[in-house]
């Protein structure tokens, strides 16, 4: 079934201790949609300026990612300027141009009514609602956001939240977000405000899906939480987008199921760190525009050498 | 097979947002002997004072643990006082009292020279190196360290690692050992300065074992890392104790397996999360005291539950 993002299309400017890259096709819905493609169709509400060329919107559609909702803007798009030092585990933003972001106001192409999986990217919990009110119909709807919207839009995004049926943040959002410093208590306070299910990412230590009794039809004790590995990776390229690629090809993988059910949702969560793990291995979308169906299984395949116990049997 | 074990048999004073403990039997070779006994026999090697009680040596003696090799010095115990806060990752030492341990010169009973497995636990790398010349027999040395002696006593520490089977550390030992911030890189830079095999222990996010051609016999290319989870725990009482439990768990597994496969590796990696989660659960050493095998066994099993993607097989 079909996936509708909503985020930013962007360009980045980033350095590493590996190289530089000059304003590269960026942006959490790029990611996302790159990702989720390998799994199902995927349609992408966003603004891009003038600078957004031709060749930038090809790397999309390329995909078979539909487009028709990227509305361009007359300005410039967004162009974030970041750096990562050491092991990479955060960015240090040295600029951030919105440009015609600033004034993203969503447009949601008719034809897309029919779509039945939402996901609200890391944007404004203003817009985020607006979105998802605008799609009453859709199936499965699922979020991201960030710590300058939990800590400052504190009510918006507490309105978005109610809406969830799958939350997706760090550690640190995770505690921002809860006051709680443990993260089982963390999560159950998380999804005490409306999010039905909650993915928490570990960076390079993977991630942990948390569950309520609402997370899947006719449950009445929440299910244990289940914790999904990284790649052990030894050499990161450029870990811009991997959370938003974990997202898609979480997602992606979900949407791509007759049924949510723990056992897809324990897979969507393994796909994630697949797609995650492609992200990094070059700079910005690179990797993710170059990989294929069969890699990804294999790489599904080392995941599960890498976690279970009973390799053999897989 | 039997375990011998060497380290510090200490008294704890801990803090923690939960409660205070005054002067419990704490101490590396404590909580490892206590996991390991589950599993094995195991033999004590270290020094206690004369406030040292019955009643404390009986908290191993019941678990069948053999203190013959426990010295009784006149002085005091090594005395550790701390304290943890919020997500307690990590203790402030209020102070450490060496003690009768600063003095400390293993002391190996003959009647332990037919061990087959050696655990050296965080002491001075000069006093594990002088052990394990004294136990050239053993099948197996497994050994731990910290920041200290990797930071000034490097020399006497890398004639140890020279020795290991098994290194036991956590991400930050991993770097500071290797100048490495990528865990995949300082994992080879440790293995390429002695130890075959090399678990790397992520506190809540579980554990990852590296490996060498040199990890089991036969081998012509190095096996997969293996990333065993940690359990998501509501409430953490005291984090004493608990790598030196991973490491009992881990230690005493492998040593009653008929031989060191990948799949004991793998398996003995739960074992330790699984001790690991059980003596975080109460103050001290009170939880290892308490549990049994069908408990472990029973924990063991929602480990692969937490981490396995097709649970209704197991």
């Amino acid at each position: 079934m079909s996936i509708l993002v909503v985020g930013s299309v962007a360009f980045d400017t980033l350095t590493t201790p590996t190289g530089k890259a000059e304003k590269i096709l960026g942006g959490a819905a790029t990611h996302f949609a790159l990702a989720a493609s390998f799994f199902t169709d995927v349609r992408v509400v966003g603004v891009v300026g003038r600078d957004f060329t031709p060749e930038n919107e090809a790397i999309l559609t390329r995909r078979g990612i539909d487009t028709a909702g990227i509305e361009h803007a007359d300005g410039l798009s967004f162009h974030w300027t970041g750096s990562y030092t050491g092991a990479m585990n955060e960015a240090t933003t040295l600029s951030t141009d919105l440009n015609v972001f600033a004034d993203f106001s969503p447009k949601i192409p008719a034809a897309y009514a029919d779509t039945d999986f939402l996901f609200l990217a890391n944007i404004d919990p203003v817009l985020q609602l607006r979105v998802r009110e605008a799609m009453p119909n859709v199936k499965l709807v699922c979020g991201d956001t960030m710590n300058y919207w939990i800590a400052d839009h504190t009510a918006s995004l507490k309105k978005v939240l109610a809406e969830l049926d799958v939350l997706l943040i760090n550690d640190g959002e995770a505690r921002l977000l809860t006051g709680e410093s443990n993260l089982v208590r963390a999560a159950e306070a998380v999804m005490a405000l409306g999010p039905k299910s909650l993915v928490i990412k570990h960076g390079e230590y993977g991630a942990t899906a948390f569950f309520s009794t609402r997370s899947f039809p006719g449950l009445t004790t929440a299910p244990h939480p289940f914790r999904a590995p990284a790649l052990p990776l030894s050499e990161v390229i450029d870990p811009t987008g991997a959370g938003d690629s974990f997202a898609g090809g979480f997602y992606g993988y979900l949407a791509s199921q007759p049924a949510l059910t723990p056992e897809a949702f324990r897979r969507a969560m393994f796909y994630g760190g697949v797609m995650g793990s492609f992200a990094v291995e070059q700079f910005g979308t690179k990797r993710l525009e170059n990989t294929t169906r069969e890699e990804i299984e294999e790489r599904f395949r080392l995941f599960e050498r890498i976690s279970h116990l009973d390799v053999a049997t897989k």
